[in-house]
């Protein structure tokens, strides 16, 4: 393997030189091949050495405020009738993006899972019965190889758009953010700087909204360019190229990130993700979690502040309340006050409020007034 | 009403000057108001014939080979106990898209709702209790106004993305679309004249491909650039604006469209919707329906055809059969022996076929051989 690893048998594309990242990533996955031979040459059983992607390896760093991935490993033998199966198919993936890089194209992981299936010879055996196992080696392959899917050149969905006071290179191309129209310019999934290469930020700050109808109000009132700011939506629960993509700018390019959520434990949830990453994922959090984001609203005091009508207001169901519950419990909420007291607040409220709320008041209220006296007191909560 | 319809009491925001399609628009639901004042006038109970939105009084029409609306409308009458309410209600939407025309805003659906929610002055009435009641009114608007509701200042979730051989503008900036990176331009939710003007087209056809993972791969591929075309996505079922510039591409710039979906139920369906239009929102299908769109694929034909392997076959499950039936028996599938052979060989296959699956064959396989090959033999369904 770590023979092939330079020419495969499979493909006929022509393979491109390697540059950038890719010639870390593919040596990362060159060492884990190159483990079998030697595991071999000395006449020993092939491991893998698999960080646990359990829950209770999962856990929140104070010092560096996200949630990062312990020690733990499970090993993966080779010559262990449990094991061999998965052992095999973490191998198959890495072989399948090696192939990928060398042919410097990309795919989702729906696409890797067809590409990697098929019933090995002489057997009724298939590499993989559906996609969740694919997907779980992804993981896998991620952890071991300390690289992020992305890397692997694994691209996900797409959902989520940008304008704004940025120029920025994509792939060769020369995106002025500023001159977007309507419409925007589509995150894609892979936002790595082998790709997206910033040019010229006139941007203050980002802030990123949660749903694109709102960030439509936004980008019509024109708020990025009287606020020399960045505007961003991921249609919910951000993919992860928004999450890189923010990472990046926010870190590469110093800008302070403010989101603008609704208030209900969905909206709460969000702002988790992107603050302190995610517990499923924790190996990615270095790679996208924004610690110093800030929560800029809606609140739960916002009812009484903005004088909303009751009847804008949407009841708690007892899902929310026990969403709430579970949040108010997290590491990184639980010792903070201001979020202890928002989320009682909302309890004790009894509903939610949802951004779309405050067009009661006046279309562009929240472009016009909220937003702008959030930043202007510098009233958010981290 | 009449007289309040040029400067409403409620706004405080400017108001501009009307334009292009604003001024029609404005003046039919000035129309609408017009006649409460004349019913007033000559002692009259107000009514409203709103065109029945029943599925009854939507059929295909064989010439245009589009869905219509019937003749059939139901009398909503301001005294009568049952209809009062909605009577109210849908006056009350005329108004609220008067005011975004008049602010040259526009808000979605659910902002509407926001905007027009309030308990109606010493009463507890609410004006609506959830967003369906509005949502109806909306749909009743649009046929009673014979305006499309971005034309009402409305618009729709957006999701979906173009790159290709064109240049436009979009609200005043110059969108070329062969410089759009690996993201795209986020195609826009109002997509009508006013915002999106067509300037330089060298496309020879528009390619639309169901969802995006897919789209990346034509876009890093540059399909668009090989072939001189326009490619887009929807996400699966796509969104109005989608549908809207789709139709405005091929009308305006006389561009063949090309559906590439999946060879299951939802792919055929998405094709139907695209062709032919949503027995739902049958009003609109004048203004959105393709009934030239083509379907290149996938055919039912293609696992013997592309020589795939049954392990990347997906067994068709008890729903599935279902919608094939009912889709077969559309009246605009129905005496088409190509489709009726299509739908019974998948039934007769016993599994569907994703796009994705081609990449068993090669990453590639679709953009440089499945896809060319079905152009250069002019080989589709109608």
């Amino acid at each position: 393997m770590a023979k092939k690893a330079k020419r495969g048998p499979e493909e006929t594309a022509p393979e491109l030189e390697l540059t950038g990242r890719d010639v870390d990533t593919m040596d990362r996955l060159q060492t884990l091949a190159r483990r079998v031979i030697e595991s071999a040459e000395k006449h020993r059983d092939p491991h893998l050495d698999v960080p646990s992607r359990s829950l209770s390896n999962a856990h929140f760093n104070r010092k560096k405020r996200f949630i990062e991935m312990g020690d733990r490993t499970n090993r993966r033998e080779l010559f262990n009738l449990n094991q061999a199966r998965m052992y095999m198919q973490t191998m198959l993936a890495g072989s399948g993006c090696s192939r990928l890089l060398r042919q410097g194209k990309s795919t989702s992981i729906r696409g890797l899972y067809y590409m990697l299936k098929h019933t090995i010879e002489g057997t009724k055996e298939e590499t993989f019965d559906d996609q969740a196992e694919s997907d779980a080696v992804i993981e896998d392959l991620e952890v071991l190889a300390g690289a992020l899917r992305e890397e692997l050149h694994l691209y996900a969905q797409t959902r989520g758009s940008l304008v704004g006071t940025i120029t920025f290179e994509d792939s060769g191309d020369t995106i002025d953010a500023s001159r977007m129209g309507s419409g925007g310019y589509s995150i894609p999934s892979i936002v790595e700087p082998e790709i997206i290469k910033f040019k010229k930020c006139d941007a203050k700050f980002i802030l990123h909204v949660e749903k694109d109808t709102v960030w439509q109000r936004f980008n019509q009132d024109k708020f990025w360019q009287k606020h020399k700011c960045i505007l961003t939506h991921g249609s919910g629960q951000p993919p992860r190229g928004v999450r890189r993509l923010l990472y990046r700018m926010h870190n590469e390019l110093k800008l302070p990130l403010y989101c603008l959520l609704d208030n209900d434990p969905w909206g709460y949830y969000i702002y988790s993700v992107l603050k302190q990453g995610s517990i499923n994922l924790a190996f990615e959090s270095q790679r996208m979690a924004i610690p110093a984001a800030r929560y800029l609203g809606l609140r739960s005091i916002d009812f009484d502040r903005c004088e909303l009508k009751p009847n804008v207001t949407i009841k708690l169901n007892d899902q929310d309340r026990k969403r709430a519950q579970q949040i108010a419990k997290y590491p990184w909420f639980a010792d903070k006050k201001p979020w202890q007291a928002e989320i009682k607040k909302m309890m004790d409220n009894g509903f939610k409020l949802e951004v779309e709320s405050l067009i009661s008041k006046d279309i562009s209220y929240v472009t016009e007034v909220y937003v702008p006296d959030r930043l202007r007191q510098g009233d958010f909560l981290d």
